[in-house]
């Protein structure tokens, strides 16, 4: 943040400057239109290594799965033919000629009138087209067993190819790998998939007064950085690899130079920009000078959260979140999350944790503006968590939050 | 699994053995009732590696948050008193005495009639009890201001103890971090904190026919594990560390010596058991001899999912999976993640992601049994994806899932 030297007039200045380029918009122009082109390469990793990661293509099933054949059940291989009209008055007996074991060949084949014993798993001999569960047969004597209920053809079997087809899509490109997933690609002999790397962002705060959280002692008007960690763990959780960018210092000449340096080593920039109107004019100015096309809104239409910066220089998506930890955090959820995600080749992105519940109270809201309204959820009941915008204990106190819409 | 070798007769007394000690439990008994005692250690983490992890205790603020009044607007620091009574028709007018720099300690001090200019963020001087909004002032003369509305005490200013008094909880015991979390201790400079050790999950894959996932060509009957890659995958996202056990072939004595060295080097223990009822009941024998208290239930009232083993071996607990892929993590989505989590500290679960949706098709469910059944889920509407348990299809085609209550 830049300190405000002067009285009155100074200050008037920096408002009418401020008013003169300010573009604002609402979130959801900012989430249809700010969609810069930057998507991160292609890497390969180990399937271990791929939760959440982001296919680049779909991958597809080099052959079919499972393969072959295979009892849903413990029970016989039988030809289902056999089975019609049987029942418990009127049981069929079918010759025991053998069993099938898990994991092998199967050494028998099914006649008529012929039965081979099966464990669930098991690889469907050849002549039989059905498994009659074990509950419906009975030893009538050493070799034959009696079937009191009839089977259809494909009854207590998984067919070769019913899991996946040769060249079925596993999983699709643009969408987190699932734990489901990597089981489905294992399944198939894909051990390493092809994935978007994580977008590197680089994480500056700025101002005189922000020092280093662990500073032990503060002077007056100095702040420990609560936002450099928050944003990082935030990118983290969207998919990309947070890079420290540090406590610049208001300083507008040093604050262009270590952008244009993160310009170079990262896919994306975020800036806790100041809260004063004066240093927000002053980033602004320098993200201004850092390449086209530049700033694409100088103020977002979301309470907390208003003076939000979206910017693309030379490739790089850059955005400036206001000095208020709390309303930095809000912001980066709705807006910066999802870049982080765009820019990692995301798609389709994972739902988020939703409850329903009843609000406490009534919610006064502005046309035209998206609010955020922290909350405590307790027996389906929202209960506001006021404070302002500074605060962050607003958002730890909070369980969640409610949007009331523009 | 274990193969069935005989015909019938051997088949009907592992079906009559498994009956025998068969004790099935709902899923709500099983999270209500089955309940180890065991909790992984303390270890003390940076804060940014802190993300999701669970501190053994609160962490209480050291001093106040933030420590000092500080403006939450661009204006003037003011007496609340000299601005009573004005408007646009009849401003009050004062003289400014100095400024306010960020990061400083005021070298002003408000007397009656006086204001010092403020930036968004600074330190209230003394003698000030509120701070003016720039926007309501204007410059009448060099070092004069004009004030068109009046002003509380407090208005403007946040609190030295605001956002947390000496002592105040800033994150509770038992709950995961999150991002806001992680700012709130840097802002109060706790820049490390105790949490639980991630729980170490052991997990085995059993089977004669199981070859790893890298099998690039498979043998009639032999699956590739697709379970263990997957488990690993929610283990980690439960907070816990998996641990590769590997595939243990079908030999009773292999396995319960692969299972009690696992007691000694991890919290937990996971088995796909086997499909068939000969491999089930050859895990249980085996989880039943590891040690006291032992095997708490040996059927799920699930579907899929039904032949789970829940057991507490050695201070080690034991959750035995069906051999279908689909049906293992199903059930350790419902029952294994919240185990880890459990044995890792967490009090307070975080919640799932949930989406409202219209059902596309009635259910069919059966009383006393809790039915999964995955959906897709397009424009609020939820079509059930219906297939086979042992089709892993099913869960990669899914969006999520439907829970039918027993």
């Amino acid at each position: 943040m830049t300190g405000i030297d002067g009285p009155g007039p100074d200050m008037n200045e920096h408002a009418g400057r401020g008013r003169e380029f300010f573009t604002t918009r609402t979130v959801a122009e900012a989430l249809a239109g700010f969609r810069p082109e930057r998507r991160t390469a292609a890497e390969t990793v180990a399937l271990a290594d791929a939760l959440h990661r982001v296919p680049v293509a779909p991958v597809a099933a080099p052959q079919a799965l499972p393969g072959f054949a295979r009892a849903t059940v413990d029970g016989y291989a039988v030809r289902a033919a056999d089975t019609y009209g049987v029942s418990d008055g009127l049981p069929g007996y079918l010759d025991v000629v053998g069993a099938v074991r898990m994991g092998a060949s199967p050494e028998v084949t099914v006649g008529p009138g012929t039965a081979a014993s099966m464990p669930t798993g098991g690889v469907l001999p050849p002549g039989a087209d059905a498994v009659i569960m074990v509950e419906y047969t009975q030893e009538a004597m050493a070799g034959t067993i009696e079937v009191v209920r009839p089977v259809a053809p494909g009854d207590g079997v998984v067919r070769a190819d019913e899991d996946a087809a040769p060249g079925a899509e596993l999983v699709p490109a643009g969408r987190q790998l699932r734990a489901q997933d990597l089981g489905m690609l294992a399944a198939a002999g894909v051990t390493s998939v092809a994935v978007h790397a994580r977008p590197r962002v680089t994480v500056f705060s700025t101002g005189d007064e922000v020092v280093p959280p662990g500073t032990a002692t503060l002077r007056p008007g100095q702040v420990r950085d609560a936002t450099a960690v928050a944003l990082a763990a935030m990118i983290t959780q969207a998919g990309g690899e947070p890079q420290a960018g540090g406590i610049v210092p208001d300083d507008p000449a040093a604050l262009e130079a270590r952008l244009r340096a993160a310009l170079g080593t990262g896919d994306m920039i975020v800036i806790s920009a100041g809260s004063s109107v004066g240093a927000r004019d002053e980033t602004a100015a320098a993200v201004a000078r850092l390449g086209p096309p530049g700033i694409w809104c100088h103020g977002l239409a979301i309470r907390p959260g208003k003076p939000t910066l979206l910017a693309e220089c030379g490739g790089v998506p850059v955005i400036g979140l206001p000095g208020n930890p709390r309303s930095a955090l809000v912001v980066f959820r709705l807006i910066g999350v999802p870049l982080v995600r765009r820019v990692g080749g995301c798609t389709t992105p994972p739902a988020e944790p939703v409850v329903r519940a009843r609000l406490g109270r009534d919610l006064a809201s502005a046309a035209g503006r998206l609010d955020v309204v922290q909350v405590r959820v307790a027996d389906g009941v929202a209960t506001p968590v006021f404070g302002l915008s500074a605060l962050l204990s607003v958002l730890t106190a909070a369980d969640g939050y409610v949007i009331v819409p523009e």
